[in-house]
């Protein structure tokens, strides 16, 4: 941890813009000539638009992939209204057509529904554009295969067509190469407009997937290290909460709430002030049958004992040898413990993590 | 659900500051004459600080916990610097000793290494006031029995002694008995200075809990159904999100990340711009072996088809008989399902998804 790091007095993340800038170079270096875009959606995926957005930019990305409206209209705010292009995922919010345009946000339409209000609220030759989200199997947004049959976009400024996958990341899958598949019939009739789908795994999953743009979030900022044809992908983020209290634990007391973890002989345990309401998973609670999450200090583990309270957590330091003391940080997200691990320790996903983590965590953005 | 809310394009939640209030007085009035302190750490439980204690001072409130330092200060700019008292359960953070006295923090102190740091950096005479955290076997915060009888407060200003339960809403457990008879020698010579133990549970357990203070926080926020002596508390939040877009699915489509859910049948399915990144739990999920939690619309219940993604959610509305269509709301905590079943279902504590609902949930104030 580095020394600005030490002076700190809460939890907080280090967030490194350069490792974003770094993969994001890495991605787009890769995938020529398809264009590199970048899904900055829930706040970069709880990173901070703000910074994350600006280093995107400065790193060439012009393509940004967010979740509504309102978050567009922030991008749009930060990033300035030059040759960059905001896209909102969610479709068209019911009333504010003309927000889109007078935003320069480019709406990715699947519905009939949505279309045929956009068009009612639109000039018939406007030049400002829109996108459409077909559904090739994901059953979320886009517009279904029969809805595409029929589909006319005369008069339409049509930038993009994209569809999602659903199962990228599972090699034991073919589903994804029957969506890319139905995507491609879906779309031959739609010439010279730009096509996407991949996602952050899909970009690994194979060249076929890139198309003319990729659209790559998670991976821009906890890098991907299952698959070696990109070389490294640096994992942006580092997460540590301060010890406030160390206390010696005589065999037989119960630790937390519930009384679900009962010490078994003497044992030391250190007091973290970090809790579910930071973003910590309940769930990594640990019974004396069941273990649960943990944290590091030292590089050693330090497992979590009992329920993850509101604002603190017990984790056991016995078998630490240095000093350890109040005002000393633990390693929840770093060099010995990556988000995959602490995410799988709670039964969930890393992008749950991310995204949840609160408001309380202060951010403190590098760029080394 | 309101006009009002009708109005709104994104999910909402409301907070109903009145329920606030009525259940502070329900309260107050019930545990007299002890004191009715109220917890607002965690942003008020993810209600808004700012909103929630304005109400409770106007309800008569003058005693309030927090977590940390920065929390109580963030409470002092909101309630001035009158009479109040703002007590930080997590203790004495290093070096910032001088910070709780000018802002009037009252810093519950709960280990000798930090009554040794609060003593060397104030005056002798200082009026400044602390709390003692006394550990009664929650193996938390807290000086332990051995430190209690050698504890020394010559020249501290002491206002409050306070322990905490582990297994308050447990009527099988007699934990908090022993917890309380602990405190009550534990605390026994320390004449003259209040003494609290119960939040809110505890509060319900029995009028031997309550002493010179209770601390209820939950309850104030989320009502209390499990026991009649208060008569009716409030729940003060409700919790909607909108549908962006609905859909006809054919029996054998699979639904979501994963592709873990696959229709039987023809369904409806409707798609709700509310997920992970927003507070859903992804735990909420469910596949056709292994049902998750549902929404409701037009008090029906709708349940979640597969995965949560990070800003949607699918839910089946095939049984829906009234016109269901893009830009209704559906109800994740209201009328029909409160909180604690939301959370059942999710495997956590309704305290979690209370706390972790993201920034994107506009809060919503009613007074009525």
């Amino acid at each position: 941890m580095n020394d600005n790091a030490q002076n700190m007095l809460s939890a907080f993340m280090n967030v490194n813009l350069a490792s974003i800038s770094h993969n994001y170079h890495k991605i787009s270096t890769y995938v020529e000539p398809s264009i590199c875009a970048a899904t900055v959606k829930a706040d970069a995926y709880g990173l901070g638009l703000e910074e994350v957005a600006i280093t995107l930019q400065n790193s060439g990305c012009k393509y940004f992939f967010v979740s509504d409206l309102y978050e567009a209209i922030r991008l749009r705010n930060i990033i300035g209204s030059n040759d960059n292009v905001i896209y909102a995922l969610n479709g068209l919010k019911p009333t504010m057509t003309k927000e889109y345009i007078s935003h320069k946000i480019t709406p990715v339409i699947g519905s009939m529904t949505e279309l045929e209000e956009y068009r009612a609220n639109t000039d018939e030759y406007t030049e400002h554009h829109i996108a459409l989200h077909f559904d090739t199997g994901f059953s979320r947004l886009g517009f279904e295969g029969n809805e595409i049959s029929k589909l006319s976009i005369n008069r339409l400024n049509v930038d993009l067509i994209m569809s999602h996958l659903s199962t990228a990341e599972d090699p034991q899958s073919s589903l994804s190469e029957n969506q890319l598949d139905q995507f491609l019939k879906a779309t031959n009739g739609f010439v010279g407009i730009k096509k996407t789908i991949a996602n952050s795994a899909a970009i690994f999953r194979g060249k076929s997937f890139l198309l003319d743009m990729v659209r790559p979030g998670f991976c821009l900022y906890c890098g991907h290290n299952e698959n070696g044809v990109l070389g490294r992908l640096e994992p942006a983020i580092e997460l540590y909460a301060p010890i406030i209290q160390i206390k010696d634990i005589k065999a037989g007391s119960t630790i937390g709430y519930g009384a679900t973890y009962k010490a078994i002989k003497d044992i030391r345990i250190a007091l973290v002030e970090f809790g579910y309401a930071d973003g910590l998973p309940w769930s990594l609670k640990s019974t004396n049958h069941q273990s649960g999450g943990q944290f590091y200090f030292d590089n050693a583990p330090t497992p979590i004992l009992g329920r993850v309270s509101m604002d603190i957590v017990a984790i056991d330091v016995t078998g630490i040898k240095n000093d350890i003391k109040r005002g000393d940080f633990v390693e929840i997200i770093g060099s010995n413990q990556n988000i995959d691990t602490l995410a799988k320790n709670a039964g969930t996903i890393s992008y749950e993590i991310l995204t949840r983590l609160n408001s309380r965590v202060k951010k403190h953005y590098k760029y080394v």
